[in-house]
């Protein structure tokens, strides 16, 4: 028998009577002849709930208790909806990441999945048996509790499909990937088909329908995924190898914009080639995600850098600014926090001259600093 | 160094700032020179909440599916309590059920602990760190989560303070035993020292400062218990051997109400002793907690029996009526929900004469039918 991995966010079982919803959607495949097997994430604003209890306590607390804190989310929703399918006299048995042993790395809050042991699984699928994972989640070497970071659930998905040879569906409260987000802008197109190269650059980018590791794991895997809303029946969209038709196509296949981001920029740098190894190289070690980066001299031969963080690793920059003041005090840094990212993806920002011109005309005619 | 287990109640930590006067009262006794294991409940009324959203989802949740729901509860207080130890300096670590491998029977929200391993207790004392444990909480075999039933973080504590060869304490909303709940009753006396003997009493019979199963532990392994209030220095009360000078000088050492259990009366039985050891044995199978017996024979040679079980076990005793009523359409059964159930105890019961009369005459004085 076939088997299928679907993915439901936070929001589709944000209370139980939506639990119940999912309930219906996963017994339907499993009447359609699948073994069904559900990741799903914490319930609705559950997770920022408990980080807000944490930061009650600690403005840094300890990333291991965190995992153990964060960890609970997801535990909670894989045994409510395995309560409904029981109830609906569906056999189905709940596994958090611990359980399941889904083994990562030891990097607290950003670990990242190393292997599934799947004899578990394959237990369970043999006895007919409907299987609800905690997504987001896994366990070290150590059973520590590790979590993937945010979005992490959908790289919980595609791991267990590629593990599973299953299909992968992802189910969210948008019915697809459109060209640009459908909430911000009324007349923004679906899209049908799309290549995992093109949906990693809009992910990497923050719009959000699926978490970028996730494509880039589907893409080694060749696992196609099947992103649609999970309240409706309207078709979404394919993320799969081939979506060159489409490229040839459009100039743009779409466009995100993100205001998670925070630019940081260190002036007065001295030696230029090995303070920037040194800069990205403690950023990469604290696992923190550069983006954009632009670099510049000045007139006394000293250099000015700056990148784009996620707003959430700004406590590493600042920690490791902090250790470079104390050996060298004329460096000096400025943050702004008031920045918006835009992204254009597509074929054509390459082949076409001009399309990277139009953007900018557009942002001008708008008032929109660049 | 000497190790103390402290464990604190859900009213104890039931707001992040109770939190952070728990971690002060942990520090205080770290800082008299003890290795502090601490044990914690759930936040407040976190229990009650999962299972008003099981309720949601299903009238008879699946056991295993209630486990892991409920042993969340326990996760969150111990991850924050971590924090704020953390936070103020201290090193402090946490462990679910799972992690310590706190080994329980497979029985499902009424597990009993066989074994607890203390390698990992070892290894994280021996490193300084305080300890944070999930209480109420273990694990089978087969890594399955279990819980130990409500009032079971007691037992955990107990338990840990066994293996450990340390010394209990329990801090609660009050600050130790009384002879009649203070709550109710404005000059009751706090005991100073009581036997485990008249504790168990006292417990079983649904006074509900400390789980009757914990003290038949601390018995067993002669574990002291001291009883206090988290949120006052008071003097509270101990649990231990020899609290016959006690129960020399009074008569009566408590009294206890409970108004959380039904009685249930079966009529028409036949055939007394096979049916009687049948009825209770398979009560005593599904962990039904049996108190009151009573029988009486017809005229006809059949047999009314009545027994009190705690109301949430309700469903138990159906079930086994429902299965018997098959067989034999003549039983027939009655359920009073609307009883309270009084106990007088202490030594003087058996060796004075009159205690009960005077019980019996104050009831009447007051109108309450018994």
């Amino acid at each position: 028998m076939k088997i299928v991995v679907q993915k439901y966010g936070g929001s589709s079982v944000a209370t139980t009577d939506k639990i119940k919803e999912v309930a219906k959607k996963v017994i339907k495949k499993k009447e359609e002849g699948y073994h069904v097997v559900v990741i799903l994430s914490a319930m609705g604003k559950t997770t920022d709930h408990l980080i807000s209890l944490a930061k009650d306590i600690s403005d840094n607390p300890d990333p291991r208790e965190m995992d153990m804190l964060l960890t609970t989310g997801e535990q909670v929703s894989i045994a409510l909806l395995s309560m409904a399918l029981n109830e609906k006299g569906y056999l189905a048995v709940s596994f958090t990441g611990s359980q399941l042993n889904i083994q990562t790395t030891a990097m607290h809050q950003k670990a990242r999945i190393k292997d599934i042991e799947i004899s578990k699984l394959q237990k369970s699928l043999k006895e007919d048996k409907i299987i609800v994972v905690a997504g987001f989640q896994g366990v070290t070497e150590d059973n520590e509790y590790t979590t993937l970071g945010r979005g992490g659930s959908d790289t919980s998905a595609v791991a267990l499909a590629a593990k599973l040879g299953a299909s992968c569906e992802i189910y969210t409260d948008v019915d697809g990937i459109y060209t640009m987000d459908p909430r911000k802008l009324k007349n923004a197109k679906k899209i049908n088909k799309i290549s995992y190269e093109e949906m990693m650059e809009i992910a990497s980018l923050g719009a959000g329908v699926i978490h970028y590791r996730a494509v880039e794991m589907a893409q080694k895997y060749e696992i196609p995924i099947y992103i649609a809303s999970t309240f409706s029946d309207k078709k979404g969209t394919i993320i799969m190898n081939g979506g060159e038709n489409l490229m040839e196509e459009t100039l743009i296949t779409g466009m995100a914009s993100s205001l998670e981001d925070i630019q940081v920029t260190l002036l007065n740098l001295t030696s230029c080639t090995g303070s920037l190894y040194r800069l990205f190289g403690e950023l990469a070690q604290q696992e923190a995600n550069v983006d954009m980066i632009s670099q510049m001299l000045t007139e006394d031969n000293k250099m000015n850098v700056s990148f784009t963080i996620p707003k959430t690793d700004l406590h590493i920059a600042e920690g490791i600014v902090d250790k470079w003041r104390k050996e060298d005090k004329s460096i000096q840094w400025e943050v702004s926090t008031d920045i918006a990212k835009i992204s254009v993806v597509g074929i054509g920002m390459r082949s076409h001259s001009g399309v990277a011109a139009k953007v900018f005309e557009l942002m001008a005619e708008n008032n929109i600093e660049i």
